[in-house]
């Protein structure tokens, strides 16, 4: 029954990283929670580092400051 | 007043299909919750197959399983 | 595979028309979408209507002003 | 047309806080958008801090740690 | 601590436009709730005008009849 | 930056497997993607079961029918 929604910036994840969140996301709610991984959810939404904010700055931002 | 947000795969759903998910599920708050239409958001996320886990499994693993 | 999430104010919803919202919604995305119901979440939340603004005001005074 | 959506801990955020967080993203979005309040809708949602994580700890533990 | 989703239709929303919005929220979050910015997200949704409905139709729909 | 929103049923669930559950999305967040925990949040929505549906049923009902 569970629904993960895991947002992250969209910068490069892999297909296998992807595959290693749900495996891992399902795996913890199945340890803690005794959940049913058949009816487990994990959607993952990449976001464009123009629309993520934190800080009052956008993350494109934060990154080119890292690295001037 | 209500929002709905229906999440798929992005598997090629069409404008008519979109249209039918945005009419059918605002005709249902009308019916049942006597919601006004116009007040009545529908908003659906096509998500990519690899980013959409259930069972441990990325729906792209999932689909090229079912047609071997 | 769909998850839909339906958001209303918390203004008696009867276990009855959250059971008529869960079976037009999963009805509605086996006809239109061809999806399988038994992979097909619908979770409605209740938002009080000091949390619920639109237009300027929280919903509980737009309800108040009605009622005027 | 825009949908807000604000999450915030369950620290006593009264009415008026809420009014103001209403009005002022409502404005926001008609000062930078352009958008039209009437079709404008601003959720707040109240977590509890049992329920939020940053650093590896629920919300609650760091307000204890921040108090001792 | 908070987490603002905005969401919008995605009709050319500049990356100055992006900035006001994670300006403006953030700083309404430290002058009505004394948020520490370093922890408030705020992202930005863009949605595609097909996807978005209201009063039963797609803002596509809507957009075309505006213009005739 | 990692947002995670994870929803279950409200069906009891301690606050150590709320931290469980933080702490391991957290740790998998930082193995996978190599993501700051404290910037890291973790939301876990509790839903009631009369609220969430699957295969046309609310999960209330779907337990009761376990349980004859």
């Amino acid at each position: 029954m569970p629904y993960v929604n895991i947002k992250v910036t969209d910068e490069n994840v892999t297909k296998e990283q992807k595959q290693a969140l749900i495996q891992g996301t399902t795996q913890l709610l199945v340890d803690v929670l005794n959940k049913n991984p058949a009816t487990t959810f994990v959607v993952i939404d990449e976001v464009n580092t123009d629309n993520w904010g934190i800080g009052f700055d956008q993350v494109t931002t934060l990154r080119q400051l890292a690295h001037t």
